[in-house]
């Protein structure tokens, strides 16, 4: 349960925070950063007094310098790239009689500092008395323009209060700041062995200035122009000055104010940046941005700023009800992402976005997998803009892939200027799995927004390029049966490295091999000169295209058939658990307290990795793997990783683990505004901040995207009343409200929306809405065939008789008590463990084999008559009140029995032990029938007579009917089929409540 | 075959230069490097003019600095540890009329520089005209004092031969000397940020000098004194002076010398070093050394120094007749190995000794797997040393393992000190297979050498110690049935790395946990109050003794049936096989051409690895599995370490690939003489030259010495014409000789020894001689069963066509051929394949085992009236002439039908299907009966009817005669076993002459 942090009070929609904490400098710094996408402002004082990190950012500015290591090798990342801290137009310094206003001195006598998200400004009110005694009120507002990507302003008010004093405002554009240094957390920021930045040229005149910078390696530049306003009180004497020295550009003003009087200084901020040192003009276009923004002045900008936000957030926001802290949490990091990423194809989404150094500001798959689907559904046009920049290095990549000695193109791990900057290749180019992260962000764009433009110009070519790496990268591996194999790489999961066949990477770079198969067929049949010229210029041969078919045909794709789980690597299973009883708490996360050999040698993860494979890929998996997946991932996963609650919100959720879904949400709703991971002063965990999106919009809505097919299949905590989003889909704009009661969709804007609910068609034109009881309705009965539709327990006794009886082993109706619902190998197992006897496996299959003919031979007796009592009926009547029916058998001979009892018509679907993997007491059987019916678990009855039945059923999260004496935890037990009537059940349903998972 | 570098020209006992060359400079520097074990010279010229890297180093003497890591881990080796070039005593600088000598200038007359092995004394001739033109002819000596480890001295002697000059010598005391630099090379040294070390006196006075300096940071202290013997012509003026100066001490002499007159100045000098900066007198002490050195003389240290070393070669010489080159190289290396090994249990065996900063000067395992057996038998007090140094570093073993989590000590893959400083743990820490590297080579010692004291002073416990670091590492995992797996390790191959089960960790810490099992046994039997005291100090309880025992029991080995090797780690076959074909040889070493994610994704070695464990364990593998592995090991092995040939040397040799031995050898024995993989100028390559030793011993005299049983299965190259040396062994002093024709073997010391040649025990008493004749002799005969020794052939067809009427197949006599010398499972799929049918796995078992039941029936009617012609008295000849007789089958029912015919009394060994891994055409049951009658390959015959029995005996290195038509590759075939008698098959096998393999 999220308790709100005091330091930020729960507010709908604003943050702020009411008193000045000298412990929390850092921290509000993140918080209270203001960024547009390209240029950001950490939340730092104005007065330079009582800051920690006045950081100034420019998305996609960096500087390099060479990475020192201990041992180096071939293809090493060569340098660093660091997201530089620019100069600082935030500056405004206040003097009181001379004395400088610092809020470590004198007398704070009121403090208020918010930032409400309608409106995008930073406003801060504050009394303070002086050392000396003087009381001044100050109030600063701020804004970094979310229309004009180049312009920022700030307004300060100084007004006297007690006696006249002089006021004096310093406003400085100032060029000499530091850049974070690192410690010993590898997550922080290296430090850059020299400063970045030389200052190439500083002006002052009049109430204007400028200052010019250049990185020294990578040979950026760029410029800051500043311009002022200043509001007098009437009368008194005024000066006014500017100086340009060697690191700072000064402008002055200084009055004798009386009491009741104030002044008034509003600063319009102009930055621009050029990839050229010689850029010319770089200072004038920077003041030009300045005046452009002081010909508005700052109420119209602070309107301009206020109507985009309205407009975003008729979009964008996500209404959660019930539960206040958490709307401000998620309304927060919305924000957030708004402010971070990147506009101009040039530049992406940095782990901190604009608001740290942390990670050294570089973009990682953070921004494809997590960051993209909220930009897919809410502002597409960022989408485009995220996704051109991996197009737009697509020759850096090609290069990167030479240098590893692969094929097509190879993305880096982590960059901002597109090479590789990892200087630790076993969580860093071993994660070739980006190449794939992207081409999955992209085809998620292109399903919900179809743009032929961006495929034809670099899209196409990127995922022919990538496909090529996968293709080349892997080998079909003799010794793996052939299999398509791609070894010696590293998953999501860092806590693992260096591993063969990592699942994630295997089934998205399936996707990546398959999509791209698919697309040069679909331009080869659409776009035939298109498609003829990217084949030219990337040299592109139809048996290439035949490769990539067969790579990902033969992928190998590890599974466990005992467990029924796909482990994370081929060898994942092999190694030893992570001793997590005998790992004291303070021993997380595991990376600052293991060696990284004592952390790969167990089965421990740092975040999903099949879990997440099954979040983006879902139907890739059958709901029974999905279960087992998570059940066995789960309890390995520390979370050291910021990346990993949301997703398992997600899986957590659709597997009914509502309120396990609903604990891992709280922990990154609130990350940064509660500090949970203790490093919000580095910088916001933006990642983490999308992710709340994806857990509240796939997770506890259950809307899924495969194929661009939208469906949803909500199931809210029970914490909530409400929640209700928007998301557009090819232009459409589609509202979605939940209630425990039931779902609505409401197409706002386009001409008609298909997408399903709970496995339902629905369609919708322009101002429709559709409403949907999520009441739990009995929509399907799953029944056990052998003791519940008719007695074959019987014939598979005599069956059994006969074949232990020509053995020569004991066997009796007691022990065949032990056969039900058990596999017919298994069922053997445990006849010969009771005789004391072991058999060679080939003679126990021709054994099975013995009973089996045994068996057939009985059950070509079977006649409708064998129906058990009240069956036909229920079968019928279930028939006409439309509930639908399935049997789950574990019988290879189910079918033939249903047709000997004439019920086929009668019967929706068969699932018998060909189509899983795990028996009974395993739910998949159940789980097998009601994805066969498109039915949610909840709304599903199961029949049962044996206990292992029971109990697949409830763990499938259905309602269990039980037959028979001492069944143990069915939700309604029977002594005879005849007391199942249609209306019986339907009754007793209706009553039921699932037992939540806590 | 190794053509003599011009350089150094062929001698059997000197080194030396012939000219000048101003581009071999800093290699002939490492060629001439003098060292003693602690104090080392390179050979840079006096004059310090014309040299390259004049390093002076002191074994253990090293200064630490800070790893600096692009990315940082806990746990990461803290501290790069260097080994530093420390103040130069070896300046001398000559002018001749103010010229100083410098041979870039002027013209050299004549010049030549030898380094007698015999004498250790380095001579330099040469006549020297300067710029201005006067003669003048120098000779300089130098020596480092085996005798005395402080000591060294130089006689300078300058002779004018033109008009008269003025001669001014000034020797000095240099500390501004530089470290090594490196470059992208992982292999060279990294540099020091800062100079090591500070210069904390000098002084001088008369003809005695004495500097002191420190290190920064691992405080170190060391002094260097100097006092000179000054020799004048007759008359003349004379001046003398001393000075210190902030960095060098001087002493001048200078005299007006006429045509025909000398100066000859004689330079003792002293070392001497400490663990404290504020050590006492270490000025003194070090002028106590150089004083005691001068007291002798120069020539009296000259004749300590040959009687040291003609004592030395009496023991290590080890002499080659038939290639002069290879002589010297391996007197070279055995020299180089004497002056670099410590002496004091303080320090070890640098990987470049102490010729050079190459791997700055670090100790890895090289010195326990690779020079320490050179050592025990010859010089077995410092084998002991080594050894004393790893048990002195015990506790910081123990702390190091502790950082990792795990119980027990952990050695570093390389220090000095004994901390870790190895910068990139894939190919560092995880090596854990140095802790069981050290416990085999402290086993091998004591095996040799009784040596109670270093056992109870430490050895035991660190036996103990490294066991507990195995019991704890490795784990008992249920998935790979419940086998003891250590995974996320590095083998000896560089080129794999983090693997799981890598098969030499796991079979070396296997030995490990077993020595140290029986160890506590023994020690609690033998030593009890001893064995009480160590359990103490270490906590040990026979619980966790009993863990060491099941981990070893349960030990996971990797083994792969169908191929019948050996896979290097749990992954190794599911790998890609390196691209050889499509590598350039400019590519090589691969480490520096491709990213290590290349090179460990693919099948390719380093160094070899499974190979090595064959070599160092032997008795473990099978002489199949030895071949197997080796061969399918060997073409994956790209040699690009140092440490390569000398492995596939030894394990080429064993399998009689002689010339393939040789070809690995001559790439290592003049390794540095010949600058083979041109980095000598950086250091000599001390393991690969301790390697040309074991490859002669090991390899070439087929030396073995398992559990200290020494024996012999010699095998000269065909260049060579003897071979002799000698071994030391439990105080037994055994001379071996060893020519095409004959081994001869004489015990010069001690009471007797006992030890087995080609498998025949041996025992000699001091002063006794025994020769073994090489020819080959027919020690064996090792017959085929089915159709040579009885027809079976036609009661195997009689089963197989009744069982294949039973299955209804189509079955004849010609498919009948294609079975003869298949298993029996084959044999059903030669016959299914031939019906074009498929059948089931378990349906096959049982249609072979009908077939079975059928043959089984058929033979119980065999008689001894069945034998083949010609058999029974061939049997009884071989019996009553000595031959053994063996019978390699690949039937189930051999022993039956040998029962039978009733002559089990004449065969010595059956080997049948059960007891291998691989059929014919493997040779793995001819080896298995050579083996077990403990016969050389080259002297068995092997008969056979089937052309797969043919090439299975012509595998195993056999003669092989071949009965029946057809058969291809048979070195003598005969129509009927009629022709085969015991003089017949003798003669025969007399005039062969094995092929060697190219």
């Amino acid at each position: 349960m999220p308790s709100a942090d005091p330091r930020y009070p729960v507010d709908p929609w604003r943050i702020r925070e009411d008193s000045f904490d000298p412990a929390s400098i850092a921290r509000s710094e993140t918080i209270f950063a203001l960024a547009n996408g390209w240029l950001g402002m950490r939340g730092s004082f104005e007065e330079g007094r009582c800051t920690a990190t006045p950081g100034t950012y420019i998305n996609g500015f960096f500087e390099e310098t060479p990475i020192a290591y201990g041992e180096t090798a071939y293809g090493y990342a060569k340098n660093r790239q660091v997201m530089v801290n620019v100069a600082d137009a935030k500056v405004i310094r206040l003097f009181v009689d001379d004395e400088p206003l610092d809020l470590s001195t004198g007398a704070l006598l009121s403090y208020e500092r918010a930032l409400d998200l309608r409106e995008g400004v930073l406003d801060r009110k504050l009394r303070w008395r002086s050392p000396g005694g003087r009381d001044v009120e100050v109030r600063v507002r701020r804004l970094v323009s979310l229309t004009r990507q180049h312009a920022a302003a700030i307004e300060y008010s100084a007004a006297v209060s007690g006696r006249p004093v002089r006021l004096r405002l310093e406003s400085a554009i100032n060029a000499d700041v530091p850049n974070a240094a690192a410690g010993a957390d590898p997550r922080v920021g290296s430090h850059l062995l020299q400063r970045p930045l030389v200052t190439a040229g500083v002006s002052a005149a009049g109430r204007s200035a400028s200052l010019r910078q250049e990185t020294r390696n990578t040979k950026l530049a760029l410029a800051c122009a500043v311009t002022h306003d200043v509001q007098l009180p009437a009368g008194g004497t005024v000066k006014e000055s500017a100086a340009a020295g060697a690191e700072e550009a000064v402008f002055r003003v200084e009055i004798a104010a009386a009491p009741g009087t104030a002044l008034r200084l509003v600063k319009y901020i102009g930055y621009r940046a050029s990839r050229e040192h010689a850029a010319r003009g770089l200072a004038d276009r920077a003041a030009e941005a300045a005046a452009e923004a002081a010909a508005l002045g700052f109420d119209a900008l602070c309107a301009e700023q206020a109507n985009l936000l309205a407009s975003f957030w008729r979009r964008a926001d996500v209404r959660i009800e019930g539960d206040d802290g958490l709307q401000q949490g998620l309304r927060f990091n919305i924000w957030s992402l708004l402010q971070s990423a990147g506009r101009d194809g040039r530049t992406s989404l940095a782990a901190k976005g604009l608001t740290g150094q942390g990670y050294e500001g570089h973009y990682f798959w953070d921004t494809e997998i997590y960051a993209l689907p909220f930009f897919v559904y809410t502002k597409p046009e960022i989408a485009r803009s995220l996704l051109l920049y991996r197009v737009n290095l697509l020759d850096k990549a090609r290069a990167r892939a030479a240098e590893m000695s692969q094929r097509g193109a190879l993305y880096p791990w982590r960059t901002i200027g597109g090479e590789e900057t990892s200087p630790y290749y076993p969580a860093g180019t071993a994660q070739y799995h980006i190449d794939a992260d992207i081409v999955h962000a992209l085809r998620k764009y292109l399903d919900a927004v179809p743009d032929r433009d961006l495929l034809l110009q670099g899209g196409a070519e990127m995922v022919f390029e990538t496909a090529r790496l996968w293709a080349d990268l892997g080998d079909f591996i003799p010794d793996e049966n052939g299999e398509f194999c791609i070894n010696e790489v590293t998953g999501p999961d860092e806590y693992s490295a260096l591993v063969d066949n990592n699942l994630y990477t295997n089934m998205m770079a399936r996707e990546n091999l398959e999509f791209a198969a698919a697309l040069a067929d679909r331009l080869g049949a659409e776009d035939v000169e298109e498609m003829r010229r990217i084949s030219r210029a990337i040299s592109l041969a139809p048996s290439e295209i035949e490769r990539w078919r067969a790579a990902a045909r033969r992928m190998r794709i590890p599974y466990d058939r005992d467990r029924g789980i796909h482990p994370q690597d081929d060898r994942f299973l092999s190694r030893a658990r992570w001793d997590f009883e005998g790992t004291p708490a303070e021993n997380y996360p595991l990376l600052l307290h293991y060696h990284p050999l004592v952390i790969y040698r167990h089965q421990v993860l740092k975040q999903p990795d099949v879990v997440l494979a099954q979040v983006l890929l879902g139907w890739r998996f059958s709901a029974a793997d999905r279960k087992r997946n998570y059940d066995y991932y789960n309890p390995l996963t520390t979370g050291d990783s910021s990346l990993s609650p949301c997703i398992q919100s997600v899986a957590a959720a659709e597997l009914g683990y509502t309120e396990e879904a609903y604990r891992y949400f709280t922990r990154t709703a609130r990350m940064d505004l509660d500090d949970v991971n203790g490093n919000a002063a580095d910088g916001a965990h933006i990642a983490a901040m999308a992710g709340t999106w994806i857990s509240v919009v796939y997770g506890f809505a259950g809307m899924r995207d495969a194929h661009g097919r939208l469906s949803f299949s909500p199931r809210l905590p029970a914490r909530w009343t409400r929640l209700s989003f928007c998301l557009l889909h090819r232009g459409r704009s589609l509202d979605v409200e939940v209630t425990h009661d039931s779902a609505s969709y409401r197409l706002r804007e386009g001409g008609e929306i298909t997408f399903s609910h709970r496995g339902r068609t629905v369609t919708l034109r322009q101002g429709e809405a559709q409403s949907f009881s999520l009441e739990p309705q009995l929509e399907c009965v799953i029944f056990d065939l052998d003791g519940v539709l008719t007695d074959t327990a019987e014939l598979h006794y005599r069956a059994w008789k006969r074949c232990a009886d020509e053995l020569g082993l004991p066997f009796d109706r007691t022990v065949n008590e032990r056969l039900k619902g058990v596999s017919r190998r298994d069922s053997l197992r445990i006849i010969l463990r009771n005789a004391g006897i072991s058999m060679p496996e080939g003679r126990q299959a021709a054994a099975a084999e013995r009973k089996n003919d045994h068996y057939r031979e009985l059950i070509g007796a079977i006649a409708p008559g064998d129906l058990l009592p009240g069956i036909p009926d229920l079968l019928r009547r279930l028939r006409s009140d439309g509930v639908k029916t399935a049997i789950a058998s574990v019988s290879h001979n189910a079918a033939e029995v249903v047709q000997r009892l004439s019920i086929g018509p009668l019967i929706d679907c068969l699932v018998d032990s060909r189509g899983v993997v795990k028996g009974k007491p395993d739910p998949e059987v159940f789980f097998a029938a009601a994805e066969a019916l498109g039915v949610p678990f909840e709304n599903c009855a199961g029949i049962e007579d044996a206990q292992a039945g029971v109990e697949a059923i409830r763990a499938a999260g259905m309602f269990a009917v039980g037959v028979g004496a001492g069944l143990k935890g069915a939700d309604w037990t029977v002594k005879s089929t005849a007391e199942i009537t249609a209306r019986s059940l339907k009754d007793r349903f209706s009553r039921w409540r699932p037992a939540r998972r806590a």
